[in-house]
């Protein structure tokens, strides 16, 4: 079984390539500067269903973003998280967040409607994170 | 500078135990099993200002809470969650997620007031997490 993105998570994110262990993305919602990491392992809905090496390999991916996000947008805090309430397919959340930003200081899932990014905007934005996180 | 637990973790929680990096908690609300690790490092807020063999041993207490989280209550989902909006001590949450729980499919953050233990419940609740999680 080969891994593929699950449909949802695909079409609320751009694609801007792939890490190490996992497939980077940028969620479509310019209030923040969200990324999300996707295991490219089939099958997995929980960290601890990845082997030790894989855990390894998304911690070191989730503290690069973090520091690129804190080095981009100046964060007050960063967020992570690994929910799948509602998309169970493995993914973790890495999110810049500012004091008094739309959701501040309550988390951002179910935290109000997405604010979608202009189609122009955010491909010149994931170009600019593959560029710097991506070899 | 040494570790001091921030007092409002301290008043919303039951300690545990130390594990090889954090000190384990349990958050005092019965509608939820909820864990927290709270890395035993002074002065840090986020996941990434952690040095890397830190950050691995957290990962891997995280991996270990969420088995026994799984084990013990049959999870249909787990939540691991470093947020830190209102109490920004690094601190990471492990939370055993039931489908039709009080607050499924959304967080538990900021969903509703917590519901508290009986006192001797946690104790004993407390107490079984450290024979079992703890050397």
């Amino acid at each position: 079984m080969s891994f593929v993105l699950d449909p949802r998570l695909e079409a609320s994110t751009f694609a801007i390539g792939d890490l190490g262990l996992s497939r980077l993305l940028l969620m479509n919602d310019a209030r923040f500067l969200w990324l999300i990491l996707a295991p490219r392992r089939a099958g997995l809905t929980e960290i601890v269903d990845l082997g030790a090496p894989d855990r390894a390999a998304l911690m070191e991916e989730i503290a690069a973003l973090s520091q690129w996000l804190r080095r981009r947008a100046g964060t007050d805090k960063i967020n992570v998280g690994a929910l799948g309430n509602i998309v169970a397919q493995l993914h973790v959340h890495v999110i810049a967040r500012r004091i008094g930003d739309p959701a501040w200081p309550g988390p951002v899932w179910g935290a109000g409607a997405a604010q979608p990014y202009e189609e122009g905007t955010a491909r010149e934005l994931a170009r600019e994170i593959a560029g710097d996180l991506i070899n």
